[in-house]
């Protein structure tokens, strides 16, 4: 049900034909409140799509009754006629629900630097308005794939609320965030801050601990909404807890969709002086194209390991250094540990786990192997 | 001739059997002065091979009367037997040569975590130092190669005196350095404050700025070695120049040969603020993965420019950015610029133009594209 767990939203997707494989490419999610008080993160990458700056402004009032999401074009790098295009977009859809345009945001995934077609999409918005149900989390959901094989959703409940969502996203993975468009819904009471408290604590530890591909994207989009439906005030941390969860399930399912992957990998970073340190290693080793390479032929090279983490800034002494691969410890001291060849590589998901023994604090990122299929989608992507 | 083109100098490269393919994997070159003057410098990974440990010491002392160089295994990640590995290397150079065995610095480079197999390695550097010529370059330069597939020299001379070189390198590209093995001679008088101040000036803006994969290695070093044989002190400026043109020359070699690569891209970063930012927007260009695959399809693919750009700390205005591919500017004021139907990106050569528009200051960085092969090579590397 995704977005449409919670009471108080309807959803729908459409086919407004801006993809030319004429496959769903326009959703659109409503609060129906009577709360509608919501918070979103954007993308840190200094060059913004049209949608992002738009939702920002939209955010900063701290209410969103409906969000318009299309695929089939990122409408970034457009000048100021994108940014018209979206703000015509967030018009339409409010004239199609009588709403306030200021409180509709708009998200766009796709090819970067051309604009959309509006005569197909402002017609879809129109479509989509007339679709709008109760049960149109799924359609919604299927509406934002782009390279996505499958559409995610995820949803837990909790003390008479729910806390539900969506999101694309399958390449140009990396935080800050992915190339990701993610919509969560709750219908718990909670106002516009302890949203965004409960949104930026969720993200921090998974959609922004993904990294599939080391390529922040342009338009990345996660927003919650709250409709307030269920009539309960939760409890805070019940609910920042309920965030993480849908959060993490989602962002787990966008690692387990990259583009291209044949292995999902766990880089579990222990002993780091601090987080950061700990969430440094480990997106530098989750960045290793050489170990990236390694992990897709299934070989326990531990040597790229640590070449990765001898170029971070981190604390750690290099004749320290443990490394274990699907539980192996192959590298212990900063040199062969055990036999490689007890480590069992042919699951799909692979852990690696390395030591650092400068402290206590640790960090897990997200990414996948490199693979030849990685190569072939993404240089025929735009062409 | 390379580094046996500058006079004092002999070399040998001869087949010691580390390498399991059977082919040259052992090095010398010896320095007959009368000056032994050297400068070296080393990756800036902390985790450092034993050969770089053993020759950072051996180069503090200023004076390198010999190199021995095996490819087959690094001797990373080896704990103090390997350092001691190395040091037996030296050791057993010195006694067949009648030298300092502290002047002796050893260069390895192949597999990270394994020890080298010293009962092989030890008779060929007796053999290697009977096979001693003053035109071994050649054979020198093919003893050093892993991936490599040519072996690399270049020499030039000016006035009277010569700087000639080697290289090997084919994969872990990055700064700081690549995973390279570079020894440089010359004839010319230079004691060795003026070797280190052209050693430093030449690899900061040619070794440092290849970055074929963004994976830093264990085992770069760069040598420059100074027999004096010319008896000719060289100008200051000409003397580095030509070891910056040596160094330049070698450096595109290593970019054109570069595992599984079908591109040799140039990143041209041009109106930055100052060189920093030109260097740190080049080379982030030259790591992003979605662009690497785009270049490999021969896709003029500018959004992937601006969101690697865009991911930066560097000074400028999204919407000023320029970027033009082969010429053609196909992004102009952060949009869409000229018709990408007319870059014609058919040739093995890309250059890739970014104007920031935020001062003078400017950068190239090379780079390959991302390809299947790269993948392939990579994946089974060690198995």
């Amino acid at each position: 049900m995704g977005v449409t767990a919670a009471r108080g939203f309807r959803a729908a997707g459409v086919t407004a034909g801006i993809k030319a494989s004429g496959t769903p490419d326009l959703a659109l999610v409503v609060n129906d409140g009577p709360s509608l008080a919501a918070a979103g993160v954007f993308t840190s990458n200094r060059v913004k799509a049209a949608p992002v700056l738009w939702s920002q402004q939209v955010l900063k009032g701290g209410l969103v009754s409906a969000v318009v999401l299309n695929s089939g074009g990122a409408n970034a790098c457009t000048g100021p006629l994108g940014f018209q295009d979206t703000h015509a977009t967030a018009e339409k859809a409010a004239e199609a629900l009588t709403l306030n345009a200021g409180e509709v945001a708009v998200c766009s995934t796709g090819l970067i630097g051309e604009r959309l077609p509006m005569a197909k999409l402002l017609p879809g918005v129109e479509q989509a308005a007339a679709a709008l149900s109760a049960d149109g989390g799924e359609a919604a959901a299927i509406a934002i794939k782009t390279t996505d094989t499958v559409h995610k959703t995820a949803a837990v409940t909790v003390d008479g609320w729910t806390v539900g969502g969506m999101a694309k996203g399958a390449g140009m993975l990396a935080p800050g965030l992915a190339t990701m468009l993610v919509v969560l819904t709750t219908d718990a009471q909670v106002d516009s801050a302890g949203l965004d408290a409960a949104l930026r604590a969720a993200t921090r530890t998974t959609f922004d601990r993904i990294d599939s591909d080391g390529c922040m994207s342009t338009n990345d989009t996660v927003l919650l909404l709250s409709s307030g439906a269920s009539g309960t005030v939760p409890d805070p941390d019940a609910f920042a807890e309920a965030v993480r969860a849908v959060s993490a399930d989602l962002a787990r399912q966008l690692i387990g969709d990259a583009e291209g992957a044949s292995k999902d990998v766990r880089i579990d970073i222990t002993g780091a002086a601090t987080e950061d340190d700990a969430v440094e290693v480990a997106r530098t080793v989750a960045r290793n194209n050489l170990l990236k390479c390694a992990l897709h032929g299934e070989d326990p090279n531990w040597g790229r390991v640590l070449s990765a983490i001898g170029t971070t800034a981190a604390a750690f002494d290099p004749d320290q250094l443990d490394v274990a691969i699907n539980g192996v410890w192959v590298c212990k001291g900063g040199q062969t540990g055990d036999d490689r060849s007890l480590v069992d590589m042919s699951a799909r998901e692979v852990v690696i786990t390395a030591d650092l023994h400068a402290g206590t604090a640790e960090a897990t990122v997200w990414t996948n192997d490199l693979t030849a299929d990685y190569v072939h989608e993404n240089s025929a992507y735009s062409t």
